[in-house]
């Protein structure tokens, strides 16, 4: 797995904090936004968190590519609606090599693991024996499995991005969507340091854990109110 | 493939119209509905149509139940993101049957589809085989072909199954969602039928293909503005 | 204020708690709809709630007819953007008569409220003059107060409303918004109970106030993470 | 009017070409977006917008400081969902100077223009003295006229601007946003000439005029399909 922050709104969180006093304002944003110093812009930023006022956040984007993420893991990845993703066709790209992902329970095991390897083989050789039959490439990839790897550039606002994370962050999430969040926070942390610290799980903003069997990291709700 | 509306705005079109009179009225909206006979409301929608005016059809949403397309399929269709979708999780739910699409190309090679049939068998097998060794559900799908069934529940308003149609029923759209779109149409046809005449390839919208190699219903624009 | 249920989703918690059991289960939805009693849909939804997995929620939708809020809280409620509005157009509609709100703070001093009709009488006298000069409705509506009452046919999805309740049902939201949610969930409450019992504030979902200044009906959080 | 570029996605027209050919390739997409040369991306841009494929235009945003717009337009503005905006609020902020917009219809005619601004003055000042009296400024508003200015800060991306302008640019607009929207345009213009181009009404991109009694620069649709 692989990902790169391509671009992104420069001095995110200057913008963020630039929007937010705005709101309570009379003189030009331009302006403001050369007069506020990192600390104001911290500062400004815990207040907007810690009291829930999230919309500013939405105008700093990143935009990512991700590679080598499995169909798995995509196919998840774009069910966040509020962000932009361009990913990669397999109707119209034939693939001559094949890369995949190997979950670690399964590569943990060697007999397991010979065997999945040995199918996703299989699955490619006889996806290219269909397209060298004349069957299109987007009706051959039927025989392709979960496991092989897409990319995609994609962009999320940091508002959406504290969302995602607060879901996909959490240790119930699968392993892969986990590894790609943490990754996408490592790089947004790199460039935008107090928004990075806020990309975590769902538990940390709610104070409890409001899943099944959780972690354990937080306790569950007391007296749940639902 | 299996499409069934499981319900909808009652008098879907009653409401799209009985809110695009609102906006130059001056009484109430509901003493309006009542006033409004067929002919008015087919009048109204066609003048809202031909004039782009299409927001008043978000009153209106529509909630199919989807069964037996592949993941194909449902990768492509959750990339719309003005809908609601719930999926069937291979996360949670272990497949002691396995079913599958099987394309047309690939199903009229004799040689070809018992080769294919065999590589989903193939492929279920490992997967239940790694699911008793202990593998999790969720990895162990990972084997498992684009070729498998899924199930969603899918709510779309009408402005937005106009717009989907308008890419999805183009005969460049891969013939497994083409498919799922006809039957969403016949679907909506039925209990609304003026919207259900507008579910069609933008080109009917345009009046030309902006395809290359288009299918010929409709030209390609004479002279492109952009 | 008027509210006025126009539409929604018939059997709006059942949709969700059929939706909700596909996720996880391996025959038809429309089926096991009709098997769902109340008492397990209720519990349905419950879980759902406790465990913050809101999007079956999104499969039922509610159309209401609004009629007399101000400019003021038309502003303030069309910013929730997953949501679909027709709102009464000042902009081809001339307004002979005008209606408007009177903040009850302002009509609780005699004195002032006098000057505040008067002020509006005033308005509405120019804007008419200026109809009759020939100034198009468009421009002429610019003299018009914030005062001035509209009227929009609003549809939202169930998991909108909770999330707009949670802001608009806080007591630091204005009070004519808050009588407007207030009067949404008692329409919502009616036909689709556990729902509506769901339309609350932020604090009754966070277990804690994180308002500056609140209203006391809970604490701020103790420790706060952020 | 004032409309700043705050801030936008850095080089946006190689960050759309870059994610528009990942979609038809196999190596990384950073690579790939340094050996683009700006013959190569106008041409490739030509191509997605010719053809509708228009979603890797979302990959870049622009953010706007819009100033001195009326309430009026503000309205109508965030009507637009697909983007982020913050906006100045009348509820907390106390305004001791009132500025305000007025229409070139009302300023040509002498007689009116002064009732207008003669209203506004005493609308500011039945406000400021609703103030005095311990009236809170966020219902002291409801007095203040449409005409009474705003600021915002505005985050949209490339394809929602082309779909905003589309409409807001259309001489059936009303000239204060037609106004807004062609500073808009112009300030992309300066920065990405190619997704500046199209920013035009939507008669450039249907090839024929949807609006009745239409300003001329295209002719209405000859054989209506609707």
């Amino acid at each position: 797995m692989e990902v790169a922050l391509l671009s992104f709104t420069p001095e995110p969180e200057l913008i963020v904090a630039a929007a937010a006093r705005l709101s309570f304002s009379s003189i030009g944003a331009i302006e403001r936004r050369q007069r506020l110093r990192s600390e104001q812009v911290n500062s400004l930023l815990g207040r907007l968190l810690s009291s829930g006022h999230l919309s500013p956040f939405e105008h700093a984007s990143f935009t990512f590519a991700l590679d080598g993420i499995s169909r798995v893991t995509s196919h998840q990845l774009v069910r966040h609606r509020l962000a932009s993703y361009t990913q990669q066709s397999q109707r119209f790209v034939s693939f001559k090599e094949l890369n995949f992902v190997t979950p670690a329970t399964i590569a943990a095991k060697g007999n397991l693991k010979a065997k999945y390897r040995e199918l996703v083989r299989a699955s490619h050789e006889l996806y290219r024996q269909m397209l060298d039959d004349g069957v299109p490439a987007e009706d051959a990839r039927y025989v392709l499995p979960n496991a092989v790897e897409t990319k995609l550039v994609m962009t999320m606002n940091a508002r959406e991005l504290m969302h995602a994370c607060s879901l996909r962050l959490c240790q119930k999430a699968q392993w892969e969507i986990v590894e790609l969040f943490e990754r996408i926070k490592a790089e947004v942390a790199k460039v935008a340091p107090r928004i990075g610290a806020e990309l975590k799980p769902k538990c940390y903003h709610l104070g409890h854990c409001d899943e099944r069997d959780g972690c354990g990291l937080f306790a569950p709700r007391e007296s749940p109110v639902n």
